[in-house]
């Protein structure tokens, strides 16, 4: 297949996101990740630390933090939760760079499912082991008062629990993506450079 | 990694055991599937049936079947299930053709667990759409007085359960691998094209 879309869901701390970028970069496809969030927030009018949290990470145990979550706004959102008016508006910002047509990479926010329709799309998905994840974090975001280990399991559960509440599907399952790597065992620039080699010899 | 041993697990019908066959040829490895089978046969007495079956699908609906599952025999059982002996000696069987030495491929029986202290392991796993399986059951193992759904539902269903109660995994979850390929995505040349390459300049 001529692979025009690349999405990237991937585990937090497993370079997921670097590896989306080298990738892009590599092939010269547009790469999406903050840009989504950025033209939700204009969209909707939300922030975009609500919409970065939300976009991927609810309804999880932290929505309840927000304190509104159940709360409906006549109008604009439709009668619609504010979990659910995100996610359809962030459903619209993919398919509008898909039917773009131009090649592109899009990080998380459940764009394999969101594009699942659409043709020459190959859905990835990155993990690598707890270590590996651990330090990453650390070294890139730094220390705060929680572990590392629970850093990590809180996020990831996140993106579990939003990916199934919209998509009934289970993140990180493996028949629910084309291919899975594993980071910490292949190496970041292995990832990038197999990713590469399918798109171009596709 | 210099990798000497690749384990393949697989959904039943994703042409895993094919991809495994090529790949073992093409990198000049040693291949073990059925003989695997043939060797616990050997030591336990059971028929090469009884091994397929319960080497990889049991403890699930069909042992029932059978119906001595909760026997021991004493002194050669050693007080053990049945499941439990062909277990033990399947996990020895895995364990002395890794210990050999000998580069190789192994199919299934949850050796990407038994293996899991070793080093140069790549663990795998083979998934595939659920149309592509049903055709590629039908043409290779032929028509049954089961609908191919079902036979794909109750084969996947029952290697998982084997593989959850020995390794208490879930059978399929990127993060327990190094990487999962979609062979109806990706096609089945592409895959051991993959592995090939990873092994190679590894």
């Amino acid at each position: 297949m001529s692979i025009k879309i690349i999405t990237i869901s991937r585990q937090f701390g497993s370079g997921g996101r670097t590896i989306a970028k080298e990738l892009a970069a590599k092939l010269g496809y547009d790469y999406y990740d903050r840009e989504i969030i950025e033209e939700v927030a204009e969209k909707t009018g939300f922030s975009k630390d609500v919409i970065a949290s939300k976009g991927e990470e609810a309804p999880g145990k932290s929505i309840f933090s927000y304190g509104f979550e159940a709360q409906a706004t006549p109008g604009i959102m439709n009668g619609m939760t504010m979990n659910d008016y995100i996610w359809t508006v962030q459903r619209k910002v993919i398919k509008d760079i898909a039917d773009s047509g131009k090649p592109c990479v899009i990080v998380g926010r459940s764009a394999d499912y969101i594009l699942k329709d659409y043709d020459k799309v190959l859905n990835v998905y990155i993990c690598a082991d707890l270590n590996f994840r651990k330090e990453r974090i650390v070294k890139l975001y730094g220390e705060t008062d929680k572990k590392p280990e629970k850093r990590l399991d809180e996020k990831d559960k996140k993106r579990a629990a939003n990916h199934k509440h919209f998509t009934d599907l289970q993140w990180g399952y493996a028949p629910n993506y084309d291919i899975c790597l594993n980071s910490s065992a292949l190496g970041i620039d292995k990832c990038v450079q197999i990713l590469e080699q399918i798109v171009k010899n596709g």
